[in-house]
């Protein structure tokens, strides 16, 4: 059988920049990571090394930086359409632009006019836009939202075979580290607000609901943002379950309570919720 | 609309163990990092919290400890067979279980019996097996291989756009960090020997081709692993561009030459090689 | 010469925690990052084998646990001083002891009685105990904080050499990632305000202060804890210099303004800023 | 009392670059990570914003860049002495200039002139060079050095405390990522061939001594170091244990030896060996 060329990408990925916005003494700053990619017809170049059409990945960073420049700091998913549009349009041979941003957030010390400092090191605001002839499509989410809950948590009645030696527990952590990827069914949204109540929803549903397990607390977090945010519609979730072992210190005549915190192995628990008969969007697994 | 559950799966991410078989004084080992993913009939679990069908992830752990102790270390894909067949029928519920594993090399310390190094704290080799009602299959690859080349890489001839400001380049440098991923048409390989195989038609090709652009060699590269290894169905090849900036010195009056090795951003070419005809294989994007 | 030992420690490093205390539904919770060391007289285990003086590590980290558990939680210099002088008193071997201890910060969720979210993923509180027979010494400290100034910054009149391509700045974008230790004269200090203090002290000095060099910002900073904070001694600063390069989007016929943030080379400021005639401290570059 | 400054120190960190050196169509390529540090009169700059004194770190770089280029690539060693040389001429204000240069290996891809794979993508090699009016003094090592043993250890005979639950153990893994640094007591060393010789002792010793206790294989490897390189005047070693726990796979019915691979917590042991009556050479905990 002859060997052929099949599917194919490339981009300039992890731009990184900051993005000042002067109003005199007061300033706005904006940090995003972006990434870009371009689908399309590219086979001359793995073929034969011909470049034709192949704009290089150095002129995506290059756009990437002066697109950001140039317009007043909108939501990251409004800077993704136009990065998206713009690649889309920028040669023939690309049919797929896709565009990943994600912003690393910065607030006031103090409200001082321009210095900043970083309130969460760990959790990232993100967006994926892709846009083809047919269109554009927005998802937006965030990544590295760690949370904990110290009861209201238990595992019991699951499955059991010769390897399991789990015991039921009634009353237990449960700790995850957030990745959340939710669609949008159009364009014309309130980016910004619907993050927001995205977010608290998620939030809210983790902390109300008696979990049974971490796949019930999933779903419910998942359901919320759907119930919250209108325009959404599907959301996927990955929520490594970042287990907590509880010390026996009893042994050694202490009270009090204390668990080992472990790196490796941990669950992981992975799964999409969606409005029944929503017409498919963008895959969520970025 | 109604919310309702989609596509979902669960597992245990990164059990690392170290498997010893002794030969009187002489030792093998083995180092590996396992996980291992379910997907099936789990909706009782997100929707009611009713745990019947959920094997445990610690379940599933043991069980990557006990079968990895159990048999003689063979290749990990012949591991990745019985772990994925074991998962496949450990509990009614499950219809798909896939099996990732990462190898870690070890070699003797001067022919030692039993004191070994690591030599090369990068590069793993990798596998995922998948099994379902209808059969497994297979996928090996390898992550973190570095390479690079201080000539006989050009580029030029690209499609320029107003934001483009990169020369064309007659002679630089070619780094990369090698993700690759194949599929196997079938079972019954000598995986050890199509293991080595591959990776050295990987090498060859990228040091031979006068490469004209990342996207060139990316090809030659997934091209040579299917002329070398005839069980091998599809290459996918995610390779990064690692760029080295020369550093003008001679504004200093120095003679020799020096490259900025830089960090981010980085060029991002993928692509997948395949047999014409040859029926779809498992995802390689894992 | 003969070969003889020279100076040698050893301990538990890297016991994460999470500590909770139950006041009925409305819970406490603390994660801690612990390590200890001991140094005295361990010659015999190093020079022959004989363990006899050596407290294994896996008991230092059960008492880490243990008496984690055993205490109401107060601020990790208590906890730390509780922890020192139980590993002085452990062994006859023991002469100093030391503890590190990094908290990682949690926050309610909209006030729930038990469910939180990490408010800040890069930043940790840190403390450090050494203890001896001497007594106690106690430095507290933080690391990971990030602050960045978009203006309020130059760098000019530097000095030159046949190297120097730098043009001058009158405004540059000022960002860092604060390491700052300092030390107590004495123990009796309400430590929980006095880390709030300092922490507050280190970034009004860096927003206020119209920065010449990173260095005097560094200066500045220093002097600030040590007019806050009383009881501190001594602080030491170390200061990556996170270079923020304006990109030319003019060229382009863009207006705005970009900047790249770079991850390597980096300048690295490193100072101690002390009050005079005050005795030596324990040493603050853990 | 008064606020005055301290110690304190300046320099760029991480210039990663890659020297070329061709001749003909063979190729030799040396990547490197540099990092300097200058001390000496900088308190105007502190204390007054007056950079006057203040060589910038951007200069730094340049003349890294500019002297790796400038003469054939030697030991890491000897590139160290020209920097520290050059920084410490460079600028009256300097009394001390320190230069660490981490060495990441490359190989040939089958003899190829110009095609080159990283043969040990964990592993560096290092050296610290130090410059002041009395001279220049050198150090040397490694880092990230991963060695196992999987029989020919054992844990016995140590001190036991109320908290003490581990069992003593006949024949346990012992495996460790050495960070190993030595100091010289001159110049004129052939710095390559001492640095195979070094790594070869600090394997070999590993290797063949039956182990009663990390500290007294850490003591034989150091004491193998001074004993293969009569110029080495001190060895510093940081050794973490990695704890490897075996997994119970007899109650599960299965026969075969498989372990845990832990991350955290780990025992960490470190100590000096160093010839009796040797002057004091360079601090060796960089």
């Amino acid at each position: 059988m002859a060997i052929v060329l099949g599917d194919n990408r490339y981009g300039k990925a992890e731009t990184r920049l900051l993005r000042v916005t002067r109003h005199g003494d007061r300033h706005e700053i904006r940090e995003l990571t972006v990434s870009t990619t371009l689908e399309g017809d590219f086979a001359a170049a793995h073929l034969r090394g011909d470049n034709g059409a192949v704009l290089p990945t150095d002129s995506q960073k290059n756009a990437v930086y002066a697109i950001a420049a140039e317009a007043p700091p909108g939501a990251i998913e409004d800077l993704g359409l136009r990065l998206a549009r713009h690649f889309l349009a920028a040669s023939p041979a690309v049919r797929t632009a896709a565009v990943r941003l994600d912003e690393h957030a910065w607030t006031r010390i103090d409200g001082h006019p321009h210095a900043f400092a970083r309130p969460a090191g760990g959790e990232v605001r993100q967006a994926r836009v892709v846009a083809d002839a047919a269109g554009a499509s927005v998802a937006a989410g965030l990544d590295g939202l760690l949370i904990l809950k110290s009861t209201g948590s238990e595992f019991r009645g699951f499955e059991r075979d010769r390897y399991t030696t789990l015991e039921e527990a009634d009353d237990r952590i449960l700790a995850t580290a957030v990745t959340a990827r939710w669609s949008y069914a159009g364009l014309g949204v309130d980016w910004a607000a619907a993050h927001v109540t995205a977010r608290a929803a998620l939030l809210r549903a983790f902390a109300d609901l008696h979990s049974r397990s971490l796949q019930q607390t999933l779903y419910a977090m998942g359901r919320a943002v759907l119930e919250a945010v209108p325009e959404a519609a599907e959301v996927d979730l990955r929520l490594p379950n970042r287990h907590h072992f509880a010390v026996d210190v009893a042994r050694f005549g202490h009270g009090g309570e204390v668990y080992h915190v472990a790196d490796r192995p941990y669950g992981l628990i992975e799964a999409t919720v969606r409005r029944e008969g929503a017409p498919d969007g963008p895959p969520l697994d970025w």
